[in-house]
């Protein structure tokens, strides 16, 4: 049987052009042909959510938060079936597929309470001051409206969370803007189930047609044709640094250039200061093993390098690190392409002049699937590191580079030189924090979230997290992928000049109905 | 004698490439000779203004407000030498040099408030909850913090508002960021004397040297070199589409590409709508008439185009207008290459077909420095406008299209065609305006403001004006460059996870010392 595009509520067409889904623990294709959406396809989705840009601009915010907790609830009831076949398509555990899907309903009912809140519109109110001189003062009202039609391209690694119903879309659909995903060609069923519930919940609730397409296809035909087509005003990505600029060069180029969201690289440092104890080294061990196999290492925050001190404690550490890396027994990674980039990093790490190998499971031992990968421990000076701008890479997957320093001044050598990131976490005592002053203010223009103590895995689902941070964590350090903050990507200021109270939107009239927040100046 | 740029507190070097500034009035050089700032100028101004980011992105509000509103006193207190030398440099007449001096000062004033109410950085706070299954919730806490250093490039129409200590300026110094200036070549004394007021302020409040440098040059050489600086990360731009297009595609191209905040092209519609009645024809042809003519046509909000309903109240309306911008003497423009542009504009649409001329000055007739340009108000119908995309060509300058169109479909088909604008203005019966809802709901995704029977000239500074607007207009619709809106540009959300709260900002720290409004989760 061949499956095909989801355009609006009806099918894409059958073309000649198809692909299977692989399961990653086997290696065998399974039955389900997809076909690649066609040219028509493309064109047809683009109509659609352009003929509903005005209607969906005009939802109250009650109305999206309506479909936005129906659809969770959808989701939420069908986690049975979204467990079977995306354990299939991407080897990750029953209980991971189950924590994502809440996690996916979870941020659509956030945006559901934003919406219901009404606040997020940021309304500025400026009243008429008819008497003012030199010049009488008019009536200036601003809030946010949506950006128009988004394109968002599904993550291999967060399969719900991060793709198709997942908070690209979901901040899309919040801020008011029709939606075309493009699917990630390792999980297209994953992507049709959760699709089919998409549409099931639009006509039910009643929205426009036009707010949601599915796409299947490569990102050098389907996703380049979505990005370049003039009625695409935003597009959000999670994936590679490769994937993420040729996106945002594209969108760029464009007679009408767009914004590109990309979250696509970053190697999540971790600085472990000078003062801890052995004790305290030897639970970090612990900590960072967690945090560094957790999800099979296929995290954005996955922590990819470590600074230690060059002493006793330091040796502990890692130590203590290497060998319990080395016990972890390989998994299945997402799929192929994944497999053989992380078996590639790390073939290219091993050459580097000054690294040491800790730890390494054989690479060639190809598991059932071929995509089985186990852990890597690496392990160099700072001044090979400090040399060598290719032990930045990131290495997708359970891969760990220590670096062992010998004062402060290296990691103020290191944060000045280091490109942008998600995340960057200190470990160290509370009392000397002051000391390490000039390294904390450093790495703030370094990163997007700054942690003391804790691991960077487990990005909280809020109003405080800020999932971005500078190039090439990003290609906008403006912004924020994850939490409430993430509305703000497809969402432009509007304002209105001198227009009758009943003319103006809800949310900008005299008796605010909504008793949002305002600015009033 | 010779003058150089400024580079943090000291001068640049005198070079071999120099220029002056002409009087538009009379098309003779000035006296005073400036250098264009060499490499090392660029090179040292980026040094400085690296060094000077952490001290910048410490410094509270307080500190930072002190310091703007000094300036602000400086500009007021040296207004008359800014008339002698601005009038000469751009034949502006004196009242406005005052008036603009004032809205600069002003500018710097509002950001100053808004600096001390704190509230801006929108802070955001979900407290820890050890507790909570299955995972403990971790503390975290996020707040807006400054982009790096900013390059500004000055406009040839503001040489005060948008130039040296303009709205770019200002916003970017209240977000905590260094700023390095490029001088517009029309007006380099006037940018001196600011920028020599700024080094005073700077120096008098304490603030760190490299948070100024002030650069005289061509954008193509000492632009490029600004924009594509590794230290620079994000621009601020307010002049030619082609101008801004250029910064925006370096800027996107750069390794680690940064936003481009362009304020280009806008032709700000005028919608007639067709309930008008004749007495109502006269007064909006007597304020259109004082709108176009503002600051001799040269406002980026300058209404270009005007669309008129095919009726006998129309005709007055038409015939009023073109009869009032007869009479207007012709006024120095700001500068040669800006009176050129405006010649070959009106000869570019004087040649479309359809077109007819219901009032063009003599263009041949040079004035004393050649500067001078006249009026001109073009008439066409809706079928010819809807025909040809190059009447939709922004001419700077005191010229008006008008276009008659035949119902309200004619208005849809513009509106859906029509490309970003900054302003979109309607004009009519406010019992009617419901039936003209579409075209509302269709203006408001072309354009950053939208009116009602008021013209777009005047541009208020407040919390809730909006000057920006969807490509061309900007190059990011979502920002706005005027109001205190314009600090989102130069700030990023930084994200803070399980500090302790005294090494949080003080915007995050339990106590709350400012008293800032904050989202708590």
């Amino acid at each position: 049987m061949t499956e095909t595009s989801l355009i609006g509520f009806s099918r894409g067409e059958q073309t000649s052009s198809t692909f299977r889904a692989v399961d990653p623990k086997t290696g065998s294709e399974l039955g389900t042909e997809y076909s690649h959406s066609s040219e028509g396809d493309v064109q047809r989705s683009c109509e659609l959510a352009q003929l509903s840009c005005l209607p969906m601009a005009s939802l109250s915010g009650q109305k999206k938060a309506e479909f936005l907790r129906l659809l969770a609830d959808r989701l939420d009831g069908a986690v049975d079936s979204i467990v079977e076949i995306m354990t299939v398509e991407t080897g990750l555990p029953e209980a991971r597929v189950r924590g994502e899907t809440g996690r996916t309903s979870g941020q659509l009912r956030m945006f559901a309470d934003l919406l219901v809140d009404g606040s997020w519109v940021d309304a500025r109110i400026d009243r008429a001051d008819p008497g003012r001189l030199p010049l009488p003062k008019p009536d200036l009202r601003a809030m946010l409206r949506p950006i128009g039609p988004v394109a968002v391209f599904c993550a291999s690694n967060f399969p719900l969370a991060f793709s198709v119903a997942g908070g690209d879309t979901a901040s899309a659909w919040a801020a008011g803007c029709p939606v075309i995903v493009k699917a990630h060609h390792a999980h297209p069923g994953t992507a049709l189930l959760v699709g089919k519930l998409i549409v099931q919940s639009l006509e039910e609730s009643g929205l426009p047609e036009g707010a949601f397409s599915l796409l299947f296809g490569e990102g050098r035909i389907v996703g380049q044709a979505l990005v370049t087509h003039s009625v695409i005003k935003a597009v959000g990505f999670t994936g590679s640094r490769s994937g993420g600029r040729a996106l945002f060069d594209l969108a760029s180029q464009r007679k009408e250039p767009i914004p590109v969201f990309a979250e696509m690289s970053s190697i999540n440092p971790i600085f472990l200061l000078p003062e801890l104890n052995m004790d305290e080294m030897e639970n970090i061990a612990d900590g960072l093993f967690a945090s560094a196999t957790l999800g099979g290492g296929q995290f954005c925050t996955n922590p990819g390098i470590v600074f230690y001190p060059n002493n006793g404690d330091g040796e502990i550490f890692r130590d203590s690190y290497a060998e319990k890396m080395k016990d972890y027994p390989p998994v299945a990674m997402l799929h192929q392409g994944i497999r053989e980039s992380y078996a590639k990093g790390i073939e290219e790490m091993v050459k580097q002049k000054g690294v040491e190998v800790l730890a390494l499971s054989d690479l060639s031992e190809e598991g059932n699937g071929g995509c089985d990968a186990g852990t890597c421990v690496l392990n160099t000076s700072i001044e090979c590191f400090l040399k060598n701008p290719q032990l930045t890479t990131e290495v997708f997957g359970p891969t760990t580079l220590l670096v062992s320093y010998e004062d402060k001044e290296d990691l103020l050598r290191v944060a000045r030189e280091m490109e942008g990131q998600l995340t960057a976490s200190f470990f160290g005592h509370k009392e000397m924090l002051s000391s390490h002053e000039n390294l904390l203010d450093l790495m703030e223009t370094r990163a997007g979230r700054l942690l003391f103590n804790q691991f960077p895995t487990g990005v909280e689902v809020c109003e405080s997290i800020v999932h971005g941070g500078p190039y090439p964590a990003t290609t906008d350090s403006r912004s924020t992928s994850v939490g409430t903050g993430a509305i703000l990507r497809f969402a432009r200021p509007v304002c209105y000049q001198g227009f009758p109270d009943e003319f103006l939107p809800e949310e900008l009239r005299e008796e605010n109905p909504g008793g949002i927040k305002r600015k009033e100046g």
